[in-house]
């Protein structure tokens, strides 16, 4: 049995806080729970019976052990029936009320206090600070939101963070005709955290797809880490805020910052979740994968026919702005395509069969879905029932291929409604206009790109690959830095590290020229900006002044060295860097290097450990990728190198969680190979503040 | 009367091609005819009666002239028909057929025959290839779609390149309970184009919104003059593709190619229009203008109140991200709403009244309404009637304020539909998820930012104030370039365009060093990439040698000069550059310089000419604009001296249409001033292609 079960598929339930007084959230949540099939004791000292059911003054009372209780009741007032509950035996508790962790520190210390005590008499927590959940599967309504008594039961199971969005998503579902499995309300998530709801919806046989609504991340790698584990099972498909800096309302909310949405939106995007634009969006991809899936897939092909073609473009123009493959069709299917099309229409793929005609249609649609190329199949027809009947076309194309299908359409909601409860019942998706239609396609091909690039990122497990040559201590100058950077197997120029000017005069005397010099010092953080760096050193006189220059920049111990290395080459900069996230744990990314790089904020992120093949994708997704080759005039630089330096750097803070950050700033790319000119490396008991 | 009266508020109407055969076309076209109130003639040589409706063997027998004719006949028979319409006089002319100029060479003939008598009669066009048009204020329905039988009237006009999706888009306005006043799918539109449709509906009384669909577009500059016109009268939304690559369906469609997205979105916002970015946005957009819209104004603050903070949040979300304006409350505000919400919520705006309590969440929204810093107030509260009552707190919070008010909620339908149609009649607009409200409220302010930055452009009438210097032919090179360049009153380095060497030598022996040598050439188009700029000459020997390396470049004739310029100090680099667009006219637009930022695209154009403001709003739009400063530790670059370049080649490029393409590539841009190191023009007689 899974742990969530006794919170999530209870047999008996107590409610304290169940009122008979309309005013009161506990009225409302216990008139939800009257519907629950198994055995409920509403327990309240002061009533005999609450709406109608003989009331227990307390949970002793009750004379047994429960499964679930649900407290309706004031912050202050939930540990002493939590100690209650412990001593008759509780499998978990649903706390529903605020002012706990998100109202401030003395919230917080309540909160504190009730989870040590759930811990120690191994009850799970749901909340505080949530509407609650259902499980219609069994009829099981535990929210205070009146709403929630009209759903019905259905695949699609709903993970939010806000209460109200987990019961407005469902009523999004519904609206479409569609139902939910599951939807919980996580709120604060001291104990059960909205990865423990994905881990038992991932082995909930109900739940088709788990759709998530997200705010602030507080345990970001166990969520990566869960949801990599459940995709190959069902997909999951989120929406997150976060894309505007809103942390002040966020933390007012569930007590968690955003944090970087960029990194959060990579990491749902790498452990294999389609990551949806808006609510609305959301649920449209929750119900074409409550309905199909496609076979993981590097890049699937997708057919569109369309009986109109103002709508056939919005959905090409869609699709095509999201990387999604539309293939020519094969000439073989174009030369049957034509025949049944007299008029000069485009039928390359998009197919436009202009004013259709319904048999021609269905003709054209089979030719299409007997493509090789075609992996996914859109007919978009506007409501013509002289011109398309979509439950005959559809009931026939079902039959002649197992291709996935999705149908768009658009007319007044009296005609069309009926037509998709029809296709629902053919499991064929069906959206109404063309932008939703070709959403839906592109989380249909999403899923399927992601597990695929999954498939292949388990294929090439790079952890504790890497020797880690010598104990990590604070602050790491470029110096030591290099030194590691070089024993992990990233390039760095020719160099020596000098303690004396003897020592750094003679190295020079016999190095390749032009030189550089730098300043080393655990001080030094920028040396750009205070002329710790002397570039094309090629006379004994211009390094002897350059060494003059160093010494003259103040430090305020003896820790001065002299880093002279071989002048790098022109080439291309990129900078690479790594950090041990407060959530997402060990991470890594690229950006390209220099001032106007920086000005666009292009970089990309992943979760490390990470394989080389997911380290070519980061440089592909950088909008200045494309400098690095083939462009324009350029030849191409070597895109292998830089994968394998990420590949390397992010094995390596997987590896030593003492790091706070590294950074390879700049990084110089050649044709062949690159080095890292820069480095520096933070670790967690860092605290002085460099200059 | 407009000019396009007789079109679209006919008194009569003949149809020829009207059928009783259901199969056809016709047969639809007629069945939706019949409701027209007017005199209405179906002509059928073959047929006495059309659907129980006396016909008329040919147009002669009416015995009167007719406002509007509509064709359902093949291409071929057209021009016949309109022979005899301009013989017994006919006011317009809707040809809804294909096999036009979307079909190829043969259908493009046959357009512009049909286009040549029309023009000699009088007659003006609407189509071919479209569905048609309806005009529901009289009942009159002009479309073989049998959909739009059903459509109600309402204060929304559509108009659409795709009839189909005209359609569509009206079907997507009913299911919202709005209704539409006019749709028209303008077809290969060559005659009646959507410009002149717009200028129809611009001084139409019952349409309140227009609401515009368009793939490729023809005549950008009259499209741009029309809405600019327009938006001071009504609000005019656009969605239109092309994001993605799509041509090539797109020229089979309408014979339209799709253009730069780029541009068209730029010169549809500085027209005036807001742009949407899906075809459902497109109508929420509509929806919010058609009931309400802002005084002009730079930056309006909006007022988020909601009773659940997790849509709040998603809404504060999708603003920020948009830079619409969410000002924190004045602490007065804060005050009386701290009064009213006893927990702690975040009441900076959004406001956040938890679960909230009806007479609360009336007095917060009212605290709210006055305080001077809020322009639109938005609600969200999803349906929880025994919480918020919506019909209550908006008819009360309508009597507080005069400020523009939107209502987000969310729910089954059939607890909403009717709340939303009882403020329909309130002109409150209403939408279902918090998305969609925070969409049409970026609506609602985009058109009052829209017309507060139309109103200070028009205060800037740069137009005819350069003088232009010399008569421009072909290919202008860098030398002659400059001088005009400099005409205008852009700066640039001093230099000396030489004949010979003796003549250069002389210069740079008496010019401030060092200098920078170039070959000047109308066949040399790219300088740099056949080593024709030496750069950092400071001798004399440096300079002889340079001269040599110039000569040793091959021109086909004696063109050879050499331009002889003061190497400018380091700056940052940006490029300008002005093009008569074939469809949008005179446009300028700014770039960062550079490779990198060649790679983001990163480009901001608008129609020229534009005012100083305008200008700097460009800079500011481009996402490497934070370069110029303040940013980081870099003190500013000179905004104003690249703003005032910009207007200065706007007003040229608009004084001369000779020209097809000025580039200004690099501008060196100081704390104060610029120069303009290179500069090139190219006229429209320029088919030679320079090295």
């Amino acid at each position: 049995m899974h742990k969530l079960q006794r919170m999530f598929q209870p047999a008996s339930i107590a409610h304290v806080g169940a009122s008979n007084d309309p005013e009161k959230a506990g009225y409302h949540m216990f008139d939800s729970l009257k519907e629950f099939p198994g055995k409920l004791y509403p327990v309240n000292h002061n009533s005999a019976e609450i709406q109608g059911i003989t009331a227990y003054p307390d949970l002793k009372s009750i004379g047994s052990p429960i499964d679930l209780l649900v407290l309706t009741i004031p912050a202050e007032f939930c540990s002493d029936v939590i100690q209650e509950a412990g001593e008759i035996g509780t499998g978990a508790v649903l706390i529903s009320g605020g002012g706990f962790e998100e109202s401030g520190k003395k919230g917080r210390e309540l909160q504190d206090k009730i989870v040590a005590m759930c811990r120690n008499f191994g009850i799970r927590i749901l909340g505080p600070n949530t509407s609650g959940f259902i499980n219609l599967e069994i009829g099981l309504k535990a929210s205070f939101n009146p709403l929630v008594k009209k759903l019905h039961s259905g695949s699609i199971s709903i993970v939010s963070q806000s209460g109200a969005m987990g019961v407005i998503l469902s009523t999004v579902v519904q609206s479409i005709n569609l139902g939910v499995d599951i939807t919980v309300g996580s709120g604060n998530a001291p104990d059960v955290s909205i990865s423990d709801i994905i881990e038992y919806l991932a082995d909930r046989p109900s739940t088709h797809v788990i759709a998530l609504y997200l705010e602030g991340v507080e345990d970001g790698r166990r969520l990566y880490e869960t949801i990599r584990k459940t995709v190959p099972k069902k997909p999951v498909v989120v929406f997150t805020v976060g894309r505007a800096d809103i942390d002040d309302f966020a933390k007012s909310h569930t007590g968690k910052m955003i944090g970087s949405y960029e990194l959060k939106a990579a990491a749902l995007r790498q452990a294999g979740a389609v990551v949806a634009s808006s609510s609305n969006d959301l649920i449209d991809a929750a119900h074409i994968l409550s309905m199909t899936r496609l076979s993981p897939a590097e890049n699937p092909g997708v057919g569109i026919l369309t009986g109109q073609a103002g709508p056939g473009m919005i959905i090409m123009d869609y699709l095509r702005r999201r990387k999604v493959y539309i293939p020519e069709l094969k000439q073989e299917t174009r030369r049957r395509i034509s025949e049944e099309l007299p008029l000069k229409t485009f039928i390359r793929n998009p197919v436009d069969t202009a004013r259709p005609e319904h048999e021609s249609f269905f003709k054209v649609f089979s030719y299409m879905a007997d493509d090789p190329d075609i992996d996914v199949l859109i007919a978009f027809a506007m409501h013509e029932p002289m011109c398309v009947d979509p439950e005959d076309l559809f009931e026939r194309i079902r039959l002649h291929t197992k291709k996935p299908i999705i149908f768009g359409t658009s007319g007044l909601p009296e005609d069309i409604d009926r037509t998709i409860q029809d296709l629902d019942a053919l499991m064929i998706p069906s959206f109404v206009s063309p932008d939703r239609t070709a959403q839906a396609a592109w989380a249909l091909i999403e899923d399927a790109k992601a597990r695929h690039r999954l498939n292949l990122a388990m294929d090439h497990p790079h952890i504790n690959v890497v020797r880690y040559p010598a104990e990590v201590s604070e602050y790491i100058d470029e110096g030591d830095a290099k030194n590691i950077i070089e024993a992990i197997g990233i390039p760095v120029p020719d160099r020596m590290l000098c303690d004396t000017h003897d020592e750094a005069e003679d190295f020079f005397r016999t190095m390749k020229k032009p030189g550089v010099l730098k300043i080393s010092s655990p001080h030094i953080c920028h040396k750009t900006e205070i002329g710790g760096i002397c570039l094309s050193l090629s006379t004994e006189k211009q390094f002897k002044s350059a060494l003059d220059k160093i010494d003259a920049i103040e430090i305020p111990d003896n820790s001065r060295r002299y880093l002279i290395e071989q002048m790098a080459p022109e080439g291309i900069d990129v900078i690479i860097g790594a950090k041990n996230d407060s959530s997402f744990g060990p991470t890594v990314m690229i950006g390209l290097g220099g001032v106007v790089a920086e000005a666009y904020n292009d970089v990309a992120m992943r979760i490390a450990p990470i394989s080389h093949r997911e380290a070519l994708e980061m440089i592909s997704e950088l909008k200045s990728g494309i400098l690095l080759g083939p462009w324009r005039r350029q030849t191409s630089y070597d895109r292998d190198a830089v994968a394998d330096a990420l590949v390397r750097i992010g094995d390596f803070i997987y590896n030593h969680p003492e790091l706070r950050a590294i950074d390879l700033n700049p990084v110089r790319v050649y044709q062949g190979g690159l080095l890292a000119l820069d480095a520096l490396m933070v670790s967690h008991s860092q605290f002085r503040q460099p200059v």
